[in-house]
């Protein structure tokens, strides 16, 4: 075969670059602003719509709640949410199959001012590329879902490795689809030991509590900090 | 901002054409040696390797059936698949989160000569980036399960316009997800009218004999025509 091949490899460091001065403004926004940025990851089905909505039902009376939900077409999971009272920016990524830096500081462009001082980003619903596109958020936080199976994370490795927080969802069908948590929990620590892991049900509501506290104070301390509050 | 960006189009465009001339590469080399290829996409926890291990013990009192698996990282899947005797190459995609047809070209290069009259290529778990590549498969075959959500169609598109059939799994779980058959089929259908849908349970096997008879058919004509016994 004559053809030389394509170089992807360079396209690709091409890419991560220009991803990470993308994600430099969109801290720099962030801090200036005030703003709490998450950015939600998982497949397809996992619950990242229902989850988000009891996210903003627990944090709204204490904190303004914004969400840019990307979507490679279409807009059903942004009219859900506004139903929550969240501002909401839908943002179409088109063929892409993840957020990047810079679409995310586009959409942060869109929201009303003053930014909410939480912004969830719904990534669009890939267990692969999203986790390798820093985005310039606070925390990485990531769901798998019982049905998906309890050996996921040997499968998808790098989104259990950059994640801050993994949501472990629909554990009312943990005896259905013979989940092993701690076989789960163990493969997840293997690559990732200090994860925050979290069994909840967006279906029964079941962990929501313990989880959406520990996220407000992760929260408040964050934001605690940019104002300067603790310095 | 000063930055001009990067021109992912041109990279992409280029991505493609090069793409392209790899797929017919593949064609050629199934059409020469008399061999039918199945390119199995879907999200992570769908069911593809239990559905894979169903249709090899379906298939294999009729063809030779090899299995190219292609994972980020992992064997688990490889393991599993030999095990029901099919010959079987790992393929690791590394930080690539879909197969392309260069891929493809080098698994096939890698699977033992003659080559099995039935391949299945196991894409790695994802809904959205495989369905950009054509592979040079004969046939596109798409699991969507129970638990990922009727509206599925809806949110990944490109997925269900792109395929020739398409496997409901795990509808043993139907009642519990509240999944509305009819409304999945009429979101397919407005993409891809012709596209042939198939509900199983590779838990319970409940459908996998209807289908893998209507799979063996459709090998057995490609087959036919590729060892010229119609012309």
């Amino acid at each position: 075969m004559d053809n030389k091949g394509f170089d992807l490899i360079e396209v690709r460091a091409g890419i991560e670059a220009e991803n990470g001065r993308y994600a430099l403004l969109v801290r720099e926004l962030l801090e200036r602003e005030g703003a709490f940025l998450i950015n939600l990851m998982a497949s397809p089905g996992a619950g990242k719509t229902s989850v988000l909505c009891r996210v903003i039902d627990a944090l709204k009376g204490r904190f303004s709640v914004g969400v840019m939900e990307a979507d490679m077409d279409a807009d059903v999971d942004a009219r859900t949410v506004r139903e929550h009272g969240a501002d909401v920016v839908q943002l179409h990524t088109g063929t892409s199959c993840h957020m990047d830096a810079k679409m995310t500081l586009e959409g942060l462009g869109a929201l009303k001012r003053p930014l909410p001082e939480v912004i969830v980003l719904e990534n669009v619903g890939n267990l692969v590329c999203p986790a390798e596109f820093d985005v310039g958020a606070d925390m990485r936080l990531m769901i798998l879902s019982v049905p998906e199976g309890d050996d996921k994370p040997l499968k998808y490795p790098l989104m259990f490795t950059v994640s801050d927080w993994m949501l472990i969802n629909k554990i009312d069908t943990a005896a259905i689809f013979d989940f092993d948590f701690e076989r789960c929990e163990r493969n997840v620590r293997t690559l990732n030991p200090d994860i925050g892991i979290f069994p909840v049900s967006a279906k029964t509501g079941e962990g929501f509590a313990g989880f959406t506290e520990r996220l407000a104070e992760r929260i408040e301390e964050t934001l605690r900090k940019r104002r300067g509050e603790t310095r």
